[in-house]
């Protein structure tokens, strides 16, 4: 396993290319609509022209770090605004690799295929933690792996695939095993504002100087085609990643991020709570429909995705091929995680047709 | 020298705080405004939503890439739409080390700072080769550095700051050196519009699998905070480069894209036409002033940028200060540039007061 993106897009494009109707339950896109500050801030910030269409500053838009800073606590000078969460957790890896304390990255299995694709880009190796079947994240099993190789240990909650959401206790955990090891925890939670349990915690809850939180408006404002996410760093960590930003990016796109900025100031609590609640009423309709068709399933704590298994039908991509074909919906195979899900599919519930899809696995397994 | 920003923040800063008017001409934004085709595009994209709101094709929007590889005579199999020049570069740069044929790259001097700053990060050694005095770049001093330690040579015509123009035989001549050698000639061309001797090349004319070239629409266009630029691979090399594209941003930023695509459709030649006009015109103003004042300076056959070099007035940082605090003009230090300019002093003609900027030059040492 690389990192997804060929066996996402084959996926896909196998699925464009059926001639009977699939819904798509392969991409991370949210379909619900961003927030109405995002187009106005779009045509807002198109009105302006002239200085403002050139450079930002690296770092980001002075009144977007502050508004960020603000909301986690922390100072602005510790907040690089990135090209999503995918070049904010590049440069969290690369910072653990720099420190030259290891070379190692503790992954959790099932993984989010990037960051093994990250690791491996970054020269570095990766050592995988299995998760339990829950997909909760033993502290006990990730400190077994940890020793002085480890440059970093990745974790992401609310969890993509599993749906886990890591406790209080479970994240302070995970710093101190950083600490221990003086390696770096690097903490993705680009699901944050999608926590069913209420029990998601930051890493940022914990004062340390050994973890770096990533985020992405990409999820939270349904603008994932924006490239708009940040970086926390500690303050004697976060000099040499502004370095790597400028170095690599020069910036983050300007129009993106006015547009953020306007719809973070514009949008109010309602307007995620709708998508938690629309989500969780997705997730019901979904694993009801996969009762019936006597699957075992992940039952989210956040995020949007549930994992499956179906009886007889491991999720290898010929039968994901065939549940396209024959059943009309399209999961991403368990392989593309990692090895301890190949038995699984893994549905992404960012489609209004999630209980035609239901309808469909459970008249196809039923 | 590590790369420009530093210097350039502090020169910026130190411009901005002074309590009299002081002139800018450190950066390169341009200041003769974008195309109506921009803020259009940008209107129309906010009016979308949904859908057009997520991921773009990794590799950029299709229309993008078919426009672009249309223009530039490629096939679009070969093109990645990037964040800025400042991605495509890195990208470049990358590909060269990746393979893993040599691990210098030789840079002119002087050098635009991001060079050396890339060639660090990734861990290569750079070799520099002196420019001639007037910015002319010997294939002869180049192939002298050349060898199989070479991994790529990295050139920038129009050159920031020399404002040299290679010839169709010296740009030959570069692509051959890399064939010889086994590395890869990287040749940014992002000034490719503001050519004003008819001589500019492109190393695309030279059919061959050991070059790329980067570009970016951030001065064609106008918009150096968009964040849109591309580089064009040889077909055998692109398909790493499209992963780490991925591994580091996922994909460019989409509302930029949409612009600059619609910008491309809608911009008549006119609107370069009148740039590269009113950029002469700002040179034969400046430098006659310069004139007056006593000073060498470059004859720029392209891009935004003059060299001047004063008599005895070294364009050291502190010379510079006193330049802003003086006489209400500020420059970039030689030394930003490497070691051959250091007394050298560069001034962007990107604002309108050029004419005020040379007269005041001719009062302080006229």
């Amino acid at each position: 396993m690389d990192y997804d993106t060929p066996l996402f897009f084959h996926v896909m494009s196998y699925a464009m290319e059926a001639e009977h109707d699939v819904i798509d339950m392969v991409s991370g896109n949210p379909d619900w609509g961003s927030p109405p500050g995002i187009s106005d801030g779009l045509h807002e910030y198109a009105d302006l022209g002239g200085a403002d269409f050139q450079y930002p500053p690296s770092e980001g838009l002075r009144e977007l770090r502050e508004e960020i800073a603000a909301r986690r606590d922390v100072d602005q000078s510790q907040v690089v605004v990135t090209c999503g969460g995918g070049e904010a957790n590049y440069l969290a890896m690369a910072r653990a690799m720099e420190r030259e304390s290891g070379d190692e990255f503790i992954l959790t299995d099932p993984v989010y295929p990037y960051y093994p694709g990250k690791t491996k880009m970054l020269g570095a190796t990766a050592r995988f933690v299995a998760t339990d079947e829950d997909g909760t994240l033993s502290p006990e099993a990730v400190r077994e792996q940890a020793s002085e190789n480890t440059a970093g240990i990745v974790v992401n909650s609310p969890n993509n695939p599993t749906g886990a959401v890591y406790d209080e206790e479970t994240m302070r955990e995970f710093v101190s095993i950083a600490e221990e090891y003086d390696a770096l925890l690097v903490s993705d939670e680009v699901y944050d504002h999608f926590d069913f349990s209420g029990k998601f915690t930051s890493a940022l809850s914990f004062d340390s100087d050994n973890r770096i939180v990533t985020n992405s408006f990409s999820k939270t404002l349904a603008i994932t085609g924006f490239r708009v996410g940040y970086a926390i760093f500690p303050p004697e960590l976060v000099d040499v990643a502004k370095t790597r930003h400028m170095l690599t990016n020069v910036a983050t796109s300007r129009p993106a991020q006015y547009a953020v900025l306007h719809a973070l100031r514009e949008t109010t609590p309602e307007y995620h709570e709708e998508n938690r609640q629309l989500l969780k009423s997705r997730v019901e309709t979904f694993t009801s429909a996969l009762d019936a068709a006597g699957a075992d399933y992940s039952e989210p704590d956040g995020a949007f995705y549930v994992m499956a298994r179906f009886p007889d039908f491991p999720g290898t991509l010929s039968n994901v091929e065939k549940l396209i074909d024959e059943a009309g919906v399209a999961g991403m195979p368990g392989e593309a995680f990692g090895s301890s899900r190949d038995d699984w599919v893994r549905f992404a519930l960012v489609t209004p047709e999630v209980e035609e899809a239901a309808e469909r696995l459970a008249d196809y397994f039923g």
